[in-house]
């Protein structure tokens, strides 16, 4: 048995069993490795921007990490957006990053990089293996690392690890602590804030706090208390649906979330960080609360979120029994006709969405609408962008499928966002997962000219047009997934479109449908 | 006038006049700066290694640097890869990488990022902008350090640094110092050495010492010494076609390296460094020269490299009209027939190259003819990946374009490289750019194949094989290219390339091969 045989082993060992890879040269050994395991489930992406997201997609949909494979610094520079986004969503995740074996490094050869440097900026926890016998309790660290709690672990494997012989290695199953309990005393604290400021208090509910359980308890609290309900401006995944406790998101634009937080004087965090302006903007502040809000953690990522919440409700002395606010079934809604739009997609989506469904905004501008329908819609579960970078909606869908085979998976991709991360429709072919791609094709990158107005750019010249505008040519989305392996058409109407969802709903496998909107 | 006018301001008095962009909100300022500028050409790439790379091949064939601008740490890391490979070929760049207002960090917004980590280890010389007043002086440093010695340098540009008022900063032409000499007594020691060790000598050549004019001397101590001419295992660039002195590139595949440099006892460096193997092999070593080799370095990157060669020439007595050996026009080849394979591609595409082409060779396994061939083909520039992250060979021809408007460029793109950056095809067809991508359509990582081989894995199964394979589904590189505007054809015989290739020859403007083998 060699080190890449123990990594292997160590991961299957912890129930890791799925690995989105895209290797090279220095990771041969550990891909003979995997190529002796079938239990492990390797998943190739043309790109590792795709393996990433996909790992974080997969991570949200099962609350475990996935391991990814990657190719020495370059590889890992490729997957750092998406590993970005993953570590704002406080997911698990276990990357692999092969190395030149470590007497190679010092010839500086064509491949050789800092990979630690590279990796720091991104992960919460990174190591450097140093031999074979390293192997098995390095693994064994980076799984609890991603987990305790969850984050970002990034292992370097030098390749003289994975081949040298590790023969006294035995894959151990690690035991995890239980996520701590939040102290009496803090609890108390936020309860007397809560009865100091009757009718001006949120909760801003993130991680667990915004699946069914937490939701079911914040909602108790919200109902008997006059207290309103918060998801984070990027939600990692909610639940959502007709029959759900529906938080309202911050939104992204400055002064909307401004003016939804103006009235709150204590912000309670649940699993989630207080919230700030996404840029900054001149003469505009960076927090979004008023200078007066308490805001108050009552508890942080890794604690246990739902006793947390439990607990306070028993300390604000809520009923057990106590109906939390639950939306309806979807309100009668027009049904849209004519030139297809952003908005008309989000109503059309809603209204149809089978149950049990996964959804994914990476709609940036278009498609705003959809997360306030998704309060009626058929219960699901919402997952978005968490970190900012684009290129994300492709991968984290891939990943979702990939831990969800039997749900249906729908992601609402803005253009020039998919183009990053495209080569993940691929994956999508050859797994042949269940989604369906809508991209929102409106040929620019509408959110920029947006931010151009709010610098106070009022007329835009040639060279800010040829930087914000997709067009010239227009990209033809059909061909584009045709060329991947996957169906697709375009369609430019509501009616069109309305048509496509049903036959696409009665269909399995991955779809893409261009809306020109 | 704000900072972002500045740092556009100093940029174009410094003559850097293109800048490859992917802008963000936190740039909205510098791109309303550059949108007054009509003299700074903006190309937008949809994807930022496409931005990275493209600065690269514009600085491959100009000497010069362009700036590129990238929106924040995902921004930069997304392009990093590319980065990475023009820093191992030593080109000039100049990132403009932007962050949030330098206020606003403290908040630790969704996209904040440590971009001095991340850009650290790909970069030469790194700043972050301090302030308006700043931008100026700070731009100039940037450009020189991008050329003295040419390399990476990457500034950091805070939102509030590029809207302040830079009223008082004032755009200086930057004067740059001239390459050092080397000292005569480095190139008396090299002379005896070449001198005491007849008929086993080498001389490596990279930079411009790669360029007509520094191979036109190396080539005269090489005829006259009975000296051998060896290139980097990544040419950065170099002169080929008839007519040219044509060094030997030390191959890729480490037994073969070191079988060609196994009689050289005395290997001279100029502007190289000493060829490693790129990866390590369990029981090979990693230097390339046998262990009494003499490796000296005559010149290294930034000093005068041609003035150094023309110094040992005159060192060695060889005289200024000595004649080099130089490669005679296309040997008799018979013209390829049959089905199609990477060496006929080579063959034919060598056969018809015409004058003046710039010729990028990213094929991996694929085309490994074209380089011998290259030396007898009509003259033109040959180009590759440097530094071994794949996807440059969209990106590096389409900078390679924009540098040279009149020359027709030619990629030699491996598929499973392609997907890297496909995203590239898209900003040759909105530039218009005469640039002819034949990919080599093998479905596969070949590469990896022939790897897995080295490290002794025999049989490969199907977790393997389904890392390595790119097959289910296979990519349609025709409905890909057309997606993003560019035209396309698939060919599989020998007949149908050749056919192609002549009408190809006949246009303008981008056009994609599929070359299926």
């Amino acid at each position: 048995m060699n080190g890449a045989d123990a990594l292997c082993d160590t991961l299957l060992a912890n129930d890791v069993k799925v690995c989105f890879a895209n290797p090279g040269t220095s990771e041969m050994h550990f891909v003979a490795a995997l190529d002796r395991k079938p239990e492990m489930r390797c998943v190739l992406g043309l790109f590792e921007g795709v393996v990433t997201g996909a790992a974080d997609g997969y991570a949200r949909m099962t609350g475990r990490p996935a391991a990814t494979l990657l190719h020495t610094g370059p590889g890992l520079a490729n997957g750092l957006a998406n590993i970005h986004n993953a570590r704002r969503a406080r997911v698990p995740m276990i990357n692999v990053v092969g190395d030149h074996a470590s007497y190679h490094l010092p010839f500086d050869a064509p491949l050789t990089t800092d990979i630690d440097g590279l990796a720091a900026p991104m992960s919460n926890w990174v190591y450097r293996i140093s031999g074979p016998a390293d192997v098995g309790p390095a693994t064994e660290a980076a799984y609890r690392a991603s987990l305790v709690p969850a984050g970002i672990a990034t292992l370097i494997l030098p390749a003289d690890a994975a081949w040298g012989d590790a023969a006294a290695v035995l894959p151990n199953k690690v035991v995890l602590p239980a996520p701590p309990t939040v102290p009496t005393d803090r609890v108390r604290g936020i309860a007397d804030a809560i009865r100091g400021a009757p009718g001006r208090v949120g909760i801003l509910v993130g991680g667990t706090a915004a699946q069914p359980d937490g939701l079911e308890v914040a909602g108790q609290i919200a109902a008997a208390r006059n207290v309103r309900l918060f998801g984070e401006v990027g939600v990692a995944r909610m639940a959502r649906g007709a029959g759900r406790v529906a938080p309202t998101r911050i939104p992204y634009p400055i002064d909307a979330a401004i003016e939804l937080l103006s009235d709150i004087d204590v912000l309670i965090l649940v699993g989630a960080t207080e919230p700030v302006a996404f840029f900054a903007y001149p003469g505009k502040p960076g927090r979004l609360v008023h200078n007066d809000c308490r805001v108050m953690a009552l508890a942080t990522h890794g604690e246990d979120l739902r006793g947390a919440l439990e607990a306070l409700r028993d300390e604000l002395g809520v009923k057990r029994t106590q109906s939390p606010l639950r939306s309806s079934a979807m309100p009668d809604e027009p049904v849209p006709t004519g030139e297809l739009t952003d908005d008309a997609i989000a109503v059309m989506v809603a209204r149809k969405l089978p149950e049990n469904a996964i959804v994914c905004d990476e709609a940036i501008t278009s498609a705003r609408r959809f997360f306030a329908l998704s309060a009626y819609a058929a219960p699901h579960d919402f997952l978005m962008t968490t970190g900012g970078a684009i290129g994300i909606g492709i991968p984290l869908t891939t990943g979702a499928a990939i831990a969800c085979p039997d749900r249906k998976v729908f992601n609402l991709q803005a253009d020039g966002s998919a183009m990053y991360t495209l080569q993940g429709l691929w994956t999508q072919a050859r797994e042949n997962l269940d989604v369906v791609t809508i991209i929102f094709s409106n040929r620019t990158y509408a959110v920029l000219h947006m931010e151009m107005q709010k610098v106070g750019v009022g007329k835009i010249g040639e060279n800010a047009r040829r930087m914000l505008d997709l067009d010239q040519p227009s990209l033809d989305w059909v061909a584009i997934a045709k060329g991947m392996g996957v169906e697709a058409a375009r369609v430019s109407s509501c009616e069109q479109f309305d048509d496509l969802l049903d036959s696409v709903l009665k269909r399995r496998g991955p779809f893409l449908i261009e809306a020109v909107i």
